[in-house]
């Protein structure tokens, strides 16, 4: 097959080859897994059928559920074979008809989601966030710089880019207190994050090691972790943000393998407190950091490019942290990274953040916005090196608000 | 077949009817969905394949999953239609070999768990935990009586009733701050309470108002919601309750059906502050609240009568509050009521509570006990009124404490 590299095309070339799911016109109750080429998409399944692979079974698929359980071992043998069929000449006449251009299809989430969970690992946002959200006290928790705090989600309304978003309706609370006000949100946000499928499962009661996170994690992904900031800060105490954030969280169609990463690894800050032993890193094979660079676009304007290079607390810690008590992986566990934001104002990854909840409003071509308003769109976009001076793209996450199904 | 009716037995009879899921020793791989009666266990599948019932393809099934989706009239039907079979003579001979003896038979989790929500609807138990673990601040926290407040739990460490539970690890802070200390939970909780698992799906966008309850919720459990307090108290803020409760969830094996709870239908307390419209039952058809009653075992002693009676938000409350926000319902989602506790103390959900966070011990024949050690093992049972004098019991959720798999 001819490589094309112009433009965009670069970031989905054959060092990239993300899986997704698709459907085509013609058969629309057929889910197939693709893998991206350029603007085109491989039937992945179809590709193995015609080339007598033996990963026909874990490709001829209508998710990406049994090649995620397979493990690593397989990730890495399927990966390879895949490069081989698209960069070797002799399969170009055999799947030529097995490329479907990606405009022409579907693209659903390729895989169930079993268990949720969203970080809080950026300092930049954690500190803007305590700053505005809890002032006069300080910006930080405790401990923050001991673990990475989280909490678990909503699996059940994560839903793939391109899906509309409906604005939330919930309490918030009036300036002076209650009674609170019911209606649609007023803060509707985003939070910039990073994803990370689970693959390989662990039993309960068992925890994963920091150097185990290859062997659990399948991939990588765009979350947009859609936010309403009055509902938040009305239901927050004492047991976190439910309402405001379980609406809907977007994630990208296309799952990035792990290892198309490999050259973005960058070391992590430096940490200022010495992490617990299962969170300590300094001797982890890979460095923990991945070198991806956001962008955040609302309504074709990019508003914010924030560095994830800049987290904290890396994904493999963030395993470590969230199995160190006993809990389970499944496959299809997905965690989000917490929101990216950098140090500078044009590296924030939350309108919170980038308006200082509404204080700087932004001055789009659309108009000044404090946060979102119906009709706006909100797309996340990434790349990170990849090897020999190639780029590897994430798949954009894309949402739009529709007005609020309720009334106040 | 006859009736029986002496002691315990007395709680599970043909105005029960609870669903499981059952194998037997003879065919460990083969989960059957059964309907347990007294001490013995029916074939559902193969009583509806005996008697040619229609519900055949509802009930032989490897799980209770495609009966939940099926919606609230076929539930009644189905309900109907094995009432018939239990209580008509003539279904006597043919149904008799189709009963298994109870013990004899291992139990599995009856559906698998979608989305995981726990609530904190208990207002002694609320205020109860505000004094001990907010000492000097007001127990309730100001939007208590607005809503129900809640979160998402670990969905994927639900376990059936009987699994073991493994001591968490983690991070707990020493008294004067940090470095935090990291080792096994040295105050491993309980919290005593009911679960609600939904059938009926909805639609991401839509709300389901308070009206629809019945429609929504299949039936009714027991839960303990596995708690370590030191580890809470540490990683609590600001995002709530993360890996101090998703180690373990131990839910009964056998779900009631709602309709088998009617006659113990009551109104919940009187509401000091005036709910939204959208949590408002004044008008709701059905009182909101249910005379459910606990009882808490501590190896084999009763520890505590927990009234369920006592809640503030009803259970069709915290599903109306759940959806506002335009979050989807799925078959399998679970949520939890809260801790149960009433306002003596031999009505107290949680070791929390009962020892007052260990500064009044129990005296149990097996020791004095702050919170749970190895061994240890808690059993919640409770009942209800039922038609006609009855009584409806819920099946009981065991789980005994295992030492940490990591060490210190």
């Amino acid at each position: 097959m001819p490589e094309r590299s112009s433009g965009e095309d670069d970031l989905f070339g054959p060092h990239n080859l993300p899986y997704g799911v698709f459907t085509t016109a013609d058969e629309p109750g057929r889910r197939r897994l693709g893998v991206r080429l350029h603007d085109r998409v491989l039937d992945a399944g179809a590709a193995a059928r015609a080339l007598g692979s033996p990963y026909e079974t874990l490709l001829a698929q209508p998710g990406l559920g049994p090649l995620m359980a397979a493990g690593r071992t397989a990730w890495r043998d399927v990966r390879r074979a895949l490069t081989a069929w698209v960069t070797v000449p002799a399969h170009r006449a055999e799947l030529q008809p097995l490329l479907h251009p990606l405009d022409a299809l579907t693209l659903h989430l390729p895989y169930e989601v079993a268990d949720y969970v969203d970080f809080y690992s950026n300092e930049h946002h954690a500190a803007n966030a305590g700053a505005i959200l809890r002032p006069g006290g300080p910006a930080l928790t405790p401990n923050w710089k001991h673990m990475p705090v989280g909490y678990h989600g909503r699996a059940g309304t994560v839903v793939v880019s391109d899906t509309d978003v409906v604005r939330p309706t919930g309490q918030r609370k009036t300036p002076t207190g209650p009674p609170p006000v019911f209606g649609p949100t007023t803060k509707l946000d985003i939070e910039a994050e990073v994803g990370f499928v689970v693959g390989t499962p662990s039993p309960q009661g068992t925890s994963v090691a920091l150097g185990a996170f290859r062997d659990h994690v399948f991939g990588v992904c765009l979350l947009n972790d859609w936010s309403a900031r009055d509902l938040q800060a009305w239901e927050g105490q004492p047991l976190g943000p439910f309402l405001a954030k379980s609406f809907a969280t977007s994630v990208s169609a296309w799952v990035t393998p792990l290892e198309a990463l490999d050259a973005a690894r960058v070391a992590p800050p430096a940490r200022d407190e010495q992490p617990l032993p299962y969170l300590d890193d300094t001797d982890d094979e890979d460095p923990g950091g991945f070198d991806l660079r956001l962008t955040v676009r609302v309504n074709g304007e990019a508003v914010s490019n924030p560095p994830f290079s800049s987290m904290y607390w890396t994904a493999a810690q963030q395993l470590a942290h969230l199995t160190v008590n006993g809990a389970s992986l499944r496959t299809g566990d997905l965690y989000g990274s917490g929101t990216v934001s950098g140090p500078e104002r044009g590296q924030r990854g939350s309108l919170l953040e980038l308006t200082w909840d509404g204080a700087e409003p932004l001055d789009l071509p659309t108009g000044k916005r404090t946060y979102l308003e119906d009709g706006d769109e909100v797309t996340l976009s990434a790349w990170a090196p990849g090897p020999d001076g190639t780029k590897v793209g994430l798949g954009e996450v894309t949402g739009r608000v529709t007005p609020a199904a309720t009334g106040g």
